[in-house]
């Protein structure tokens, strides 16, 4: 069933009549048109049986029937006011608008007050955990997406380790990292993380001009965006012979997102997850040093529901993807941590992450 | 007078009992602490009299304090309720909260639904065009941080022309760029972007695996991000020699961005501008391909308040920095945009990008 089909059953269900989707992440979802309108309105109005429409920024009205929307395209220009605009659209449809859903994680007070200056007497109510919950069973089409994300993650990582040489600048390695992907035709899904010796202990170290040498560990974080899916990916290597204490730290880390993978299958708690993998970090003595939750939600946002944290009740499903990235950060030795996205499938986990995890020694 | 004074003292003109300032780039003005937060909670809550506070996550408390942040600082994790730590530390100051000044065009629905569950009796209003106002005149160290990113950005282009050969693609020399940025140490401030040939006509083109030829005109807008403050420039240059109608293009723009800036002064209003701009482009024949606004307000975002567009009747005030960037996309010929950051003196102008503007040849 088409998501704009699943809304309006929804709708229907809860007697609303309307849903206004804000979030660009969600319009990309029920639309298939992705785009950053900054300041500008862009949105899609849902109904339960009336034609759906999309409002965005006139000059984009092309971009939007190009991704595939076949249904009305409400352009605005700067100089017009878009609620009038929107009012109008809604208005043509001649429904009596007596409650809109909106995104209340998203709609600004501003806009929800213009909102409602153009439906005086519409009741506005809040259907975030209805889009959450619908994004977060993936469909067949979006794992291949981001199974595709993910080949393409590990590559980035597979370039990363080639470029590692004796005297290379953090920067230098992160630019040709980056370089390997733009030519690839992806986008990284946030900033490239390449730290290296004692920075890969500090969790808000930024890649600068510090030069690799040898007995350094070296931690890359980073992912790419394809047709619209995110990828996060975490290894930490050795450029050199490293040493016991380094080791160990590495071993901890590795055991503690295995382990914690192992463990995926439906009908888990996330916050079971993060214990599995925290213990078995705590049991080597590192448990101070694991100063973040396990994971998070991963899809068209890099970031998105559910938090998989230690206070986090829900019960895995299958089709969720999530990241598993423990890790240690010990001032005075090194810092490791090991991320893979995963997939929860009938009875256990694909792994779409498929670099490889023992300790690589370059 | 320092940020937190003048709110205070808004406070008191306007009977109103706290301001909650929530988007990041407002609370980085008011406390020097510039963090993304992504769905966590981070803003200030200032007072008429008592001590304000800074509420973040709390592996960011340190640096906060690193960033200069003298006062209280409020640290939550995420097993904590943000909201029922911020209400405590409200309560402690022992004030009867009857109004709160928030951001409307910031605060979500829902934060606002939070607030309200702790402070049921309060009456929340918006402040966002106070805050607007402060930041639209910028003070003397502002304006040295936006001369020194222009002049990053400046030698960003130098970068970038040095690197144009036959054969080389976008990417190369956009990585090119990056890399030599972040080599001094700053970031870009939006995705940079180099265009060659008729893709220079393409409002959405992005840069790719194209090779530059003879002929072409290469596009290159980008900006950098300095002690927090953005730049943001638009040069367009010729790779040969350019044809007479790629000449004719690149005058009628360059007479358009020399005209708009002899005419800044304050009073002048920003329609004006916008007009005197399009009218050069619209008497050299090509209105039809100058598809956008001439500028809008820089500062500690790359896009922030004013619009500088054809509707706007606002008049320039000493201390204003803002664009002007008009362009002719003529999808048969080339397109051309050449940009400007600008800053507004007592009786005109400092232009604070310099890079050469009367067409270079390579």
């Amino acid at each position: 069933m088409g998501k704009i089909q699943t809304i309006s059953n929804y709708l229907k269900e809860q007697s609303i009549d309307a849903a206004f989707v804000t979030t660009p992440d969600n319009v990309f979802y029920v639309s298939g048109f992705k785009s950053n309108p900054h300041e500008r309105l862009l949105g899609v109005m849902i109904f339960q049986d009336a034609e759906p429409f999309l409002i965005c920024p006139k000059m984009e009205v092309p971009d939007a029937k190009a991704a595939g929307w076949s249904h009305e395209v409400v352009g605005h220009e700067d100089t017009d006011n878009a609620w009038a605009l929107l009012h109008q659209a809604a208005e043509a449809r001649g429904l009596s608008l007596q409650n809109i859903a909106i995104e209340k994680s998203h709609l600004t007070v501003e806009r929800l007050e213009a909102l409602n200056d153009f439906f005086p007497a519409t009741k506005f109510v809040g259907f975030d955990d209805q889009l959450n919950n619908m994004r977060l069973v993936k469909s067949e089409e979006e794992l291949e997406n981001l199974r595709q994300a993910a080949a393409l993650a590990d590559y980035a990582i597979e370039v990363g380790c080639s470029e590692i040489a004796e005297g290379k600048t953090e920067l230098e390695i992160l630019s040709a990292i980056e370089l390997a992907m733009k030519k690839k035709g992806v986008y990284m899904s946030f900033d490239t993380m390449v730290l290296s010796g004692k920075k890969t202990a500090s969790p808000h170290g930024n890649p600068g001009e510090r030069k690799i040498e040898k007995g350094d560990f070296i931690l890359f974080d980073l992912g790419v965006v394809y047709n619209g899916y995110c990828s996060d990916i975490t290894r930490t290597v050795s450029f050199g012979e490293p040493t016991s204490a380094q080791k160990e730290i590495y071993e901890a880390v590795r055991n503690a997102n295995e382990s914690a993978i192992e463990a995926v299958k439906p009908g888990v708690r996330a916050m079971d997850l993060d214990k599995i993998s925290r213990d078995v970090i705590t049991d080597a003595g590192y448990g101070e040093y694991f100063t973040h939750r396990l994971g998070h939600g991963l899809g068209i946002s890099v970031h998105e529901f559910p938090s998989v944290h230690g206070a986090n009740e829900m019960a895995l499903q299958e089709g969720m993807v999530f990241t598993i990235e423990p890790g240690i950060y010990k001032g005075d030795v090194t810092g490791v941590r090991i991320e893979d996205d995963v997939y929860v499938t009938k009875d256990g986990v694909e792994v779409l992450t498929k670099y490889p995890k023992e300790l690589i020694i370059l």
